[in-house]
């Protein structure tokens, strides 16, 4: 096993990590940005090196900096978390070449999947359900409208480079295309520096279910139960529970061979998460892969009762894996919701600054939070606005919802504002209760009417 | 089921009680006293009444005044906790007599397992083994000596109407026991003006184990998985954790039948827990009986996924026990550690005062910290030390207590002291993590060694 581990990371993810390999017995090294010199990942941390000034790309972001950090510490393995340089292929095979070992897939494979259409092709290939829409590139507008007739409108132009929505649009008629073609694909090069167009069927009632895997250098694999993530706000999951009431045993299964396939198709290592669309008729449809640990893994953990950073080290570390596919059990239900530093009143602008006073409502049974808040700390506006992971777990969906929503209720935060009434608005709507809600549930119907809420007058 | 409940306690137990209620979404009255306004338990529950003073004598056991809150508030059944007056039969049948219902055992059931000979004489008929000794009282020296054949020396000479001491006699030969028993005789007499007297074996080299049991009006009965709470200082525990590592599944087994035998001898409703000494060959002896929900309920909650205190109302509503026996499956290990605001290097005196800044290490898998404390809160000197409860649940106990040990070292309170740093020394102890220790072991092992570290200068 590793002696000394360096997260490559900061807030609640790298505190999260830094805490499992403590427990494992694991030096551990923390990196920090000026800005976040005195973050609670920075204390607990067994070493700490400060990796540059607090925007992203001088330090979270500045490859140099985090292996030399890593090589000066001497840590003989890189925990990336989520965001930063957790997909970034190149800076995984930096660390592979100084001799650290990375913990995650190998970058071809995150190469492969970062790639959005070369994942689809290679999806296809394994016999994985792919979404409807172009085989391979589209070249032009003329090639685009031929595709749309297998599609339909709306389409959804995406680029192949593409994530976090640049280079992606919607397409309502073959009259819009040419234009949004040409936009898209400008957007795309500017971005990404590479202007590679593909075409996705723009699929409607349906949810987003998605897979956790896990998959050990031996080839042995381990699906974990799946997850719902259907409600989003500008692709931001803003709800995720784990089982999805949508898919029976039945499909679980299916679900499970469908992932199995895909890890051994590409020889995956590590854990990852495979995105799926699921339609009315329950069928499944490849969206991508993130080869990385996920925001939402704590519901996961909830109702399987592992430590997916612990496998995730183990694994990385050449072991084989301990538990077998019948050793994962899916008990009760989990749910998650994400408390950020925004002003939901105010179309979500981000807060910052000092937190006068936090409380967190820890404590009971199936009560999660993690987060890297403590009082007096200061919220940095250089970073993702999330500041906090609610997860309550209990032996039903409706118990387990009447959970989270008491722990947002006792959630206190003087000095920044947060998402908290929003949370709670939410946790109000019957749908959210009645599991009846696709992706496209809360921006369509759900914000509108809360946000007429907003411009009415108190009832106080 | 009950619309509106009174939690007749403070701190972190009626915090953990009110937020189940909130969960099955029942109305939450708390009581509190002058000293407690601003108490989190008050700030928590939907409404709160002040009962009197600071002293406990004044407010949270002022019988009337607690009984009077609920009749004003209309709240139809009280959960009394534990301490305070949760096995005070009085008070169980007071509130009775006001058609409230007690969230806990008949007040006759308070009452015999209450007086301890009773207990024991009850049990005996049930055909649950209780420590060997006489059966019933002792008449005279010649009767004493007949049993000592039975429990050998030391043997421990009781006064039936005792407790704390008085009338009490460690004799360790036969030669001591004529003065012995005419010496402790006139003591009883003298201090409860009843001179019977019982002998019991004194048990060596034996463990605290405890079995938590919850049995519905219909009869039905759950055993919970059994916890080893032998580390102790002053009959408090110091450590509880479940599973028993001394207990086999046959133990278990067993255990469970002499527990179901010992509930149903007494037509036992609700939660309780039944106390056993353990000695070195696996045999378990009856101590003695807790009426009510336990400190360490939440080591059986972690490896059960039970909500005990859910089930608690339950049944105190009369509904019928929804789990069967075999619903009950073990998952991991927990351990429980109380932080007290104590400092333990000037002999554990007590501390009060301002918290000027408190982080509790929530977060990760297998974590929960059942705890009343906020920035800012005041911890008074009116009542029991302890602040918080650190519980860590993993796959194996070694898993678990890596845990801990990781929870307590990045625990901070500033303003009052803490137990801290006598927990990290215990954590830092091996026997400890082999599981090497009786009920004897921490006073006459671990702290005589403690101590002297104290004494020495500090290496840093």
């Amino acid at each position: 096993m590793f002696k000394k581990v360096l997260v490559a990371n900061r807030g609640e993810i790298a505190v999260r990590i830094i805490r499992t390999l403590k427990e494992m017995g694991i030096g551990t090294v923390a990196i920090y940005s000026t800005a976040d010199k005195n973050s609670l990942h920075v204390q607990v941390a067994d070493e700490a090196v400060c990796v540059g000034g607090p925007k992203p790309a001088d330090s979270y972001l500045n490859m140099k900096n985090v292996v030399t950090a890593a090589l000066l510490t001497g840590a003989e393995a890189i925990h990336p978390g989520y965001g930063f340089l957790s997909e970034n292929s190149l800076f995984a095979e930096m660390v592979g070449d100084v001799n650290i070992k990375w913990i995650g897939p190998r970058p071809e494979t995150i190469d492969l999947m970062g790639n959005k259409e070369h994942a689809r092709n290679e999806m296809t290939q394994a016999g994985v359900p792919v979404i409807p829409g172009s085989d391979g590139y589209i070249k032009d507008v003329a090639e685009a409208l031929e595709v749309s007739k297998k599609t339909g409108f709306p389409l959804l132009l995406k680029a192949a480079a593409g994530g976090g929505g640049k280079g992606m649009r919607f397409v309502y008629s073959a009259d819009e295309l040419a234009e949004n073609f040409t936009n898209a694909q400008s957007e795309a090069q500017l971005s990404y520096g590479d202007d590679h167009m593909y075409i996705e069927k723009v699929m409607t009632d349906v949810r987003h279910i998605e897979m956790q895997v896990i998959r050990d250098q031996f080839g042995n694999v381990i699906c974990l139960p799946e997850r719902n993530c259907s409600l989003q706000r500008r692709n931001q999951k803003v709800m995720e529970e784990s089982p999805a009431m949508s898919v029976s045993p039945d499909m679980r299964t299916e679900l499970m061979d469908i992932v199995t396939k895909a890890v051994n198709a590409i020889d995956y290592e590590n854990t990852g998460t495979i995105e799926f669309l699921q339609d009315q008729d329950g069928k499944f449809y490849f969206m991508e892969m993130n080869t990385r640990i996920q925001v939402e893994h704590p519901v996961t953990e909830m109702v399987t009762g592992l430590d997916l950073v612990r496998l995730q080290v183990e694994v990385a570390a050449g072991e084989e894996l301990k538990i077998k596919q019948e050793d994962v059990q899916i008990k009760g239900h989990a749910v998650e919701m994400r408390l950020t530093a925004e002003k939901p009143e105010a179309n979500f602008a981000p807060s910052a600054g000092k937190v006068d006073f936090v409380f967190l409502p820890t404590g009971g049974p199936g009560v999660r939070i993690d987060s890297a808040l403590y009082n007096g700390d200061t919220i940095q506006p250089f970073y993702d606005s999330m500041i906090a992971k609610l997860i309550a777990h209990d032996e039903t969906r409706a118990e387990a919802l009447a959970k989270l929503e008491r722990m947002i209720d006792e959630t206190s935060l003087v000095g920044v504002s947060t998402s908290q009434s929003f949370q709670k608005a939410l946790l109000a709507d019957e749908n959210v209760w009645t599991d009846n809600f696709g992706t496209k549930y809360l921006e369509d119907t759900f914000m509108p009417a809360w946000e007429k809420t907003l411009a009415e007058p108190s009832p106080e």
